[in-house]
């Protein structure tokens, strides 16, 4: 029994500090505190790209080294805080997070990997959505859009191949450089897909081989065309959700017209039993 | 009583005038009025932009101080006629009426300043949104789909700034003018996003670092996937507002479900009442 | 009576022309002729921008005058047939087609003018869409819709020009060509809209007045809210009308529920009698 | 009987072979295996737009023609799969890909036709679309679509038209390789309409005739309203049939008000019977 109390005090003990943690990182002004924070280092990374004399660049370097130690801090916190350590992980946010921390440790002074190290730390920006309940839920709901555009995507690819590998046959001797292979070649119809000068891409092929607007002008139709049904299916898509919701409500909130038959039906029942005896009663009294 | 009589009468000789301005701001004639001096000033500030001769030019800095004249009386009249002149700075119409009047009574004849002074009245073309009311509730339900915006202007921001500062890191050294710092990146980027010219800015790169298009064509796609959404967003807001409005009108006209279950439970306890009547009389009979 | 009779013969005798010319053109082989009439008469007016040999230039010729005959042959057969000569008026694709054959009548075989007689039979291939019902109704409901975009409209257009006198203001003197007048600048600024080359008359008054792109970043942003809005304004009324049309529908076809509950009390007084004549009858027995 | 044992035994066996069949081409790692050769025909088809060593190309050519031994095979076993040998011919599909099949065996050595061969087998890409159910169903939708766009696009074509040889009468003269003929100026619209570059053609127009910005604006406007108006139409169909299968559903789960109307009256009529009895006794009764 008192190792069972020892237990007890050893949990309350635990407990306290994990609330204290799951309260700082509960608290509004904790976040708006991460989310500040997350601010001046973007404002730190956009200083960056400007000409700035070395003594700035001296405090730069070490603002950038507090910012490091602030978010391994702040995930230190928000796990500890965490009350079932193994659902942390489970959240794709926190992975996220934990990574972009562990990364921006690695120490890169290498003038090649520079960039690198740059690039890492610009990614921290990217905490702002996941920080803010309201980005995440957008993010949320664009990546649940996905799976809807997947066949369409994979339609526009095959149209994208097909058009890369046609344009690379014909084209691949008029101009290196737009249709040399079908990767070059996809990425000219993506910019034919965007209206991008595409009329000179087009005069150039149509001096050899002058029916090619037919190629580009049936290339543009059919991309618009399933650009649209895309648009279209997840416009109809969201509307559909939205009236199963609101059927769903009134389900909920008013009986079934089905019910309202059924408790006439029975009631017809009764008035006719009713009647049945009036008749019994008068042939009686007869 | 005699003093109580000299406040009405004061009272009605103050509601004689107010009553008179008021029912000259509510005059349609008044109204077209004014709309006619908006468009005749908007059509002096059109002719000041092209040349004219010395004379026609020194008529129009007259017609110009009579119109300002005209618009000081206008206000006025509409603010004398406001029965709660408390309630007349409390639409931010209003305010915006007399700011642009008090501005352009400012003299501005310094050759430096002519600009300025020529920008304050243009804006009084901005009055014609103020009077009609038609365009005043078309701006305000612009106004009122902004907060709904919030969120996704937010996360367009953070692509923007987080490509910018990568593309300034990567590119700054091979184009000054588009890669210089994050600010001009940003702005290069919107130029992307509307397709202006954007393979010439990704050949350019691409000759340095052949994969820079991955970061184009993501770019590309980030933006357009989040404009889309912004779209259904709203459509879909618009949508569920229109369906709610629906719903509410037809439970006001219609008695609920719910209400006529209940009545037809009332009738069926009477019918059963009555049958045990019934039986007991029949009971008794025997 | 005589007279009568005579009268009587004489509406036969025009009642049959008039039927007669009045089937003619109802006949669908008659529509379909008109039809080809004015297919081959746009083929026509598509070879003439051909080179074409004097002696095709000759036949083109008649052929022109026999389908103006044609057409002036069969509007009169149009006009005959309609049982109310007033009403033939009251049509605006009646006059529509009258206007287009009267003038195509007019006689120009002058150099100068030639181009004007050009022109007129150009048009003629709008009869295309006076002949064809369905396109006739697109084109109305397109024409129905025009009100509603209408303050919208009214509201892009103020957009454009108090920018388009802010541009003239300050960029006449960098570029007298886009920016000379407010008329020019107007276009100049529905060139910007359709992001034509926009970043080429950004960068030139960025040269002068480094800030120059809020004026164009603003106006875009402008535009494409105005432009989004006026989309959504149409989608909106069409799904109101939409739903408008299902619920006269739904009402027309099936009792109110008002009236379901009228009923039902109704019933509840019946039985209530019959409570009521039960007490009565057993205080009686009683 | 003999004979008609022979004849069961004869179709048993057939029917064995046949069901063989048949269950190979519905079973699921065929036809991922079929998708897995030709995604594998894609990339060989993709890699022959690269430089390749003679040997590589060599290897090619075989592989090639095993992938079209192969597809043979397949369309083989998938129509003596088939119960019914004449429905085989009625699914589009399979006509389809029997085309591109029997198309791929014609050998086509000549270096004058190398392209036409290498087209063909670019085809075999599009069989992507036939074997996978939702590809299939995403074409058929957007065929499906097709006919209600039907007007609309004679509409967009008429304007072309009409717009191309207004063009081409009044332009030929300042730039012949832009309004040349009909077709070419239908092309420069095209162009105009995807907003390309579209102000340099115009901008050259202007110089002789200072109002044909007039031409340009007022076709942008046309087509671009004519295209809002098939979006919006789409949209709007796909809303409708929307409703209606769901007002079906609701109508198939639900009883009719109406039929419960007629309920309501029918018990109102057994409760007057119940009345009328109920005077009538009292009447004995007295």
């Amino acid at each position: 029994m008192s190792f069972d109390l020892e237990k007890t005090m050893q949990a309350a003990r635990d407990n306290t500090l994990q609330n204290k943690f799951n309260r700082l990182r509960s608290n509004k002004a904790f976040e708006l505190f991460v989310v500040g924070i997350i601010v001046f280092s973007a404002l730190v990374i956009g200083a960056k790209t400007y000409d700035i004399p070395p003594l700035v660049s001296q405090v730069i370097v070490i603002t950038d080294w507090f910012i490091t130690l602030f978010f391994l801090v702040e995930i230190t916190i928000r796990f500890l805080g965490e009350p079932h350590k193994r659902n942390f992980f489970k959240s794709a946010w926190n992975i996220f997070d934990t990574l972009i921390v562990i990364v921006s440790l690695v120490p890169i002074e290498d003038s090649d990997m520079a960039l690198i190290g740059r690039l890492i730390r610009v990614f921290r920006v990217l905490r702002m959505v996941s920080i803010i309940p309201e980005l995440r839920i957008l993010i949320s709901s664009l990546l649940k859009a996905m799976p809807q555009l997947g066949y369409v995507a994979l339609l526009m690819f095959i149209i994208f191949y097909i058009y890369g590998a046609v344009g690379s046959f014909f084209f691949a001797s008029i101009n290196d450089v737009l249709w040399g292979d079908i990767a070059i070649s996809m990425l000219t119809l993506f910019r034919v897909m965007t209206f991008e000068d595409w009329t000179d891409v087009m005069y150039e092929t149509m001096e050899q081989y002058p029916f090619s607007w037919l190629f580009y002008v049936s290339f543009i139709f059919l991309t618009a065309f399933a650009f649209l049904n895309m648009i279209i299916g997840i416009v109809v898509n969201v509307i559909e959700s939205e009236n199963r919701a609101r059927q769903l409500e009134e389900e909920g909130e008013q009986p079934n017209r089905a019910d309202l038959e059924s408790q006439i039906q029975q009631l017809q029942a009764s008035v006719n039993e009713l009647l049945r005896r009036d008749q019994e009663s008068s042939k009686r009294e007869q």
